[in-house]
């Protein structure tokens, strides 16, 4: 991928796509996406493979993780609007994945937001998955790649969500940084205004939110406060024709 | 408009849509929409009424304007990309509008993104016109409203825009603090944390942008800083069939 021919002084741009619905204005010169879902498919995805897990399938429908439902080899795990799928024993937490044996396994998920954006970014040259959990280690990574960068949120039904965007704005500012990367998007420019915003307490920002009393009132706060949690784990999952597998860095 | 049934303790919701083409996301039950395009088609608009113009019809392709160049009565303005279409006279910029005889005349004006925002926000039982020129007048108006607001973004060819947000959430943090309004969206949230982080100095945020510094090259910071001044009037246009009008208050 050519870098951006502009007068600008840097080589390569990384910038913020808010939601799935948004990629198409925001994919031209894009060599690299980054799919993020914070709350909560993203955060799992990072932290089954810091437990062990060998490779995840992400897949648009229930059904199609239906079928994996009681292979040997395979944990199959659902999520719809917070919740697990009935006849699934796990849906999108982080917290009950790594609860489980997940060595060696295969993960056939499903989520309301999470797998959609993945399905709608793999087109890009690479699509790597970003959390929380393994935020410098993927900042690292990307800061030696030679290409432009898009962080594509998942959102929360095609519309805007904070934490997704809080997270894209501490990638963005840590690269331009560097010098290497440049942004030439609003988006981007507001998601970095937002992670400066929010990054001494995440949950302090967050309850602002109602959909987090929602989750609260789920009684999944420990889950929040886990994916709001940065440098868990230093692995990176990328695409790999159909599933996720371990980026070698 | 019935409030919002929910258990929160404010009456009615204040939310922000980023662009036009995530309104269908976040229309429903909203009473009034504000439109917001403030470089600079809304800007434009507050300043032609504020200098007299007796009302404003705007249309969606540059031909509708066309037909009123010359017309005793009429002043025709159309912009596409930052620039005056060839053939007319003026396009959005409100200094060059304030600096013609608008005296009870009517303006027919094409924008690239503001008229596209006001034909789609139109099925709202009220549509009003909203920038820093007229921010005071409009918020102390939409405090003594009984209904939801739904502050509506132009945004840059269907993306995000950081001037339209910002100001959003300038408004937004005023009705909050009322306590009669609340959120429900994270867009919401996020535009009232932009607007605390650009308030003390606007222009120091968007020169960050580059779409700003394209503007410069087109020599418009006057028009900038002028869109970007509050309170310069305190009239308030609203949509009555197809132009807008004054509105009592």
């Amino acid at each position: 991928m050519k870098p951006t021919a502009s007068q600008a002084d840097y080589r390569y741009r990384v910038e913020v796509c808010y939601t799935p619905g948004q990629f198409p204005l925001y994919k031209q010169d894009m060599g690299i996406v980054v799919v993020i879902d914070i709350l909560r498919a993203t955060s799992a995805m990072v932290a089954a493979f810091h437990h062990g897990v060998k490779d995840i399938i992400p897949v648009a429908t229930v059904e199609e993780a239906r079928a994996y439902i009681g292979k040997p080899g395979y944990v199959a795990a659902a999520e719809r609007n917070g919740e697990v799928v009935d006849g699934f024993s796990v849906g999108n937490s982080p917290l009950a994945l790594k609860s489980m044996d997940l060595k060696g396994k295969t993960i056939v998920i499903s989520t309301t937001n999470g797998t959609k954006a993945i399905n709608i970014g793999k087109e890009a040259r690479q699509l790597v998955i970003g959390s929380f959990l393994n935020l410098t280690a993927l900042t690292e990574w990307l800061l030696k790649q030679d290409d432009n960068i898009l962080l594509l949120c998942s959102g929360w039904r095609d519309k805007f969500s904070l934490e997704d965007s809080v997270f894209a704005g501490a990638v963005t500012d840590r690269l331009l940084e560097s010098g290497k990367f440049g942004v030439e998007e609003d988006s981007s420019i507001a998601s970095k205004y937002l992670y400066q915003a929010a990054r001494e307490n995440y949950m302090s920002v967050l309850k602002a939110a109602p959909r987090r009393k929602r989750l609260q009132q789920l009684h999944l706060l420990d889950d929040v406060k886990y994916c709001l949690t940065p440098d868990q784990a230093t692995v990176i999952p990328v695409l790999q024709g159909d599933r996720l597998v371990l980026l070698e860095h």
